[in-house]
């Protein structure tokens, strides 16, 4: 029996294959025309002959193409897969699922790490400055690739959100509904701040060499210390007191400075599982694309939503101080002050920011009904909700 | 006229230099005989002839013993100035105010970067791992060369307050007040993650050389990104959001990741400075030890308080998100439930942990009566408090 046998239930997608789309070129917001560009995406379900029922779910910062089911010989369950299956909140047995790596990413679609045609090496600090709208934009043309001319939804949290957010301003009529889920209109000082350090992490790393490291050693460790900033941030003081307590770990060896506390071991051992499956340099293209994101460059959010005639979705949680409830309301208000029908749910997680993967069953029931509202309007009407 | 005098006003101590006393050894928690140790430090105001108005001030992770006035030929005025001087809060009309940089520092006193005798090159790792209660058992030892049987306060913020918990719990019977400010009875999982974060900064410095780098360039870039990340946790959302907003900087070069935001050049500038004037050695072994530090050994805090008649002043601030209020509050319980006088004040401030050094005159205001109160109340009835 297959490895991957073992952890398929009844409510997973199965055994996927991550696909892959290319197209000759992009115009960036920058101005520049890149290509050519590929992007990696999965799929789960089947679009009905009417091409309404395709949900894009965006992910988020350290996330990939592979959101639900598993990888031939291997235990790898999607990063999503709690909530994408049949009869789960994304029930594959009503919708079609896609979900891509974006733009700039090391899992498959183009990113620093690729090779650049032009010299036959990576492109390193020659890929160009990308920003969120330029991700949503490649995405575009997946879903033009696709053959869907309107989305039935585009759900995502964190920077996934911020793509929500990027789809809702750019393509309003591309789309039914929209869920952003603890993110923001653009990032406060705080957020750039600790995305700065991450990045200055990486760049004080000896053998990041301006980016030009693909020769020789990563620059895994400015990389991993990056990755721990951001794992504190994505816990909460509370998930985190219940989870390690202060709780010191058997020393084995007499080394100073050393993991006494568990949770010094855990955070180490996040930074360097992250090193094994994440570019340095991809971190600080996409790190510097959300800190420069504004959903609404610069003008007031609500008159940039004025007309829209998508449903949306907004969620929040309650610990999450890196995304905290103050941002989500400040997009309900835009919504609602635009006239765009909006509800808004903050679910009472101590997980933090970590809880728009966590929280399973509340947030599940929260997409699914939505969900089904947005589809079913669609199904007795035949209202494209445009 | 010489630089200092331009900014020596009528309510500063003035011109100041620090001494130094050196005792031959100290017994550290671990059991260890460490010596010699020399303790940098600075004093200002009068010791009375009773000698009852000794205040001993203790400093944060990166502060030293220049806490008020300025030295000679610099424009240096101390981490604590707005609060030490004729007037002031720590009135040096009416107080003897003492002030020492910490064992393990790198301000004058024995460190990791000072030269160890048995070798004659810098202890590195060599240096022994160091408690808060090694810190204070040092300071003891120069409060009793000083000539000093009974502080009228130890007062201290941050891991300043750690030091004041300590005093309070070791030698009750030393001290007639105590002014814990922002500080815990022991770090959280969170705060202990932060610090771990700062270390793995600094030992992934290719320079650290498992701490060896006094003869070549020192780990300056993992220093500043520790400095980096510390400053973040200094703040509050609201007052990086209040003090840089989105604002953007003029780029002048066309670097990628470049520090384009104003809040990215703040920090930049801040790390930048303090790799400058501080230790990277001193930087694991102080935030070890504030880690590692309980100010009950376990214990209940309540149990070990039993009995004591020192007077306790509080305070904490509301937007401080890394020593929150709630740990202000346990050791306000602990306090009461012991049957220790104790006021507490949680003062409204929007400047994060921070406040500490900032909120002049609230704390001032604060800080000022409980000082009359304890001092007036020994001077009208002998009261030693034991």
């Amino acid at each position: 029996m297959n490895k991957e046998k073992k952890i398929i239930k009844n409510d997973s997608v199965g055994l996927v294959k991550t696909q892959e789309f290319t197209f000759e070129s992009l115009k960036l917001q920058s101005g520049e025309k890149f290509g050519p560009v590929t992007l990696a995406y999965e799929t789960y379900g089947f679009l009905n002959p009417e091409k309404t029922n395709a949900i894009l779910i965006v992910h988020a910062l350290s996330g990939d193409a592979h959101a639900a089911g598993v990888h031939e010989n291997q235990n790898n369950p999607g990063w999503w897969n709690a909530f994408i299956g049949p009869g789960k909140a994304f029930d594959t047995e009503k919708y079609f699922i896609i979900c891509s790596n974006i733009l700039g990413g090391c899992k498959g679609s183009t990113g620093p790490a690729s090779i650049n045609p032009r010299t036959a090496k990576p492109y390193a600090l020659d890929f160009p400055l990308i920003s969120i709208n330029d991700i949503v934009n490649a995405q575009k043309r997946l879903i033009q690739h696709l053959g869907i001319e309107k989305l039935l939804s585009v759900v995502g949290g964190s920077m996934g959100g911020q793509q929500v957010l990027s789809w809702l301003v750019n393509y309003p009529n591309n789309l039914r509904s929209a869920v952003p889920i603890a993110t923001t209109i653009k990032n406060s000082p705080q957020q750039i701040a600790f995305n700065e350090v991450g990045r200055q992490s990486i760049m004080a790393d000896a053998h990041w060499k301006s980016g030009n490291y693909y020769e020789g050693p990563s620059p895994s460790r400015g990389l991993a210390v990056a990755r721990m900033i951001g794992h504190i941030t994505y816990m909460s003081d509370k998930s985190m007191a219940e989870k390690f307590g202060r709780t010191k770990k058997v020393v084995a060896e007499p080394f100073k400075f050393t993991a006494d506390f568990e949770v010094e071991g855990y955070l180490r051992y996040c930074g360097d599982n992250f090193v094994k499956r994440f570019d340095a340099n991809s971190y600080l293209y996409i790190t510097k694309a959300m800190d420069n994101f504004d959903a609404s460059g610069g003008r007031p959010l609500q008159k940039v939503l004025q007309g829209i005639l998508a449903k949306v979705l907004v969620i929040s949680f309650k610990s999450d101080w890196l995304y905290p409830a103050y941002q989500s309301k400040e997009i309900v208000k835009a919504c609602k002050l635009a006239g765009v029908q909006t509800t808004y749910c903050e679910i009472d997680s101590t997980y933090g920011h970590d809880a728009f993967l966590l929280e399973v069953e509340e947030e599940s029931h929260l997409i699914r009904h939505f969900l089904k509202k947005v589809f079913y309007a669609y199904e007795v009407t035949g209202d494209y909700g445009a």
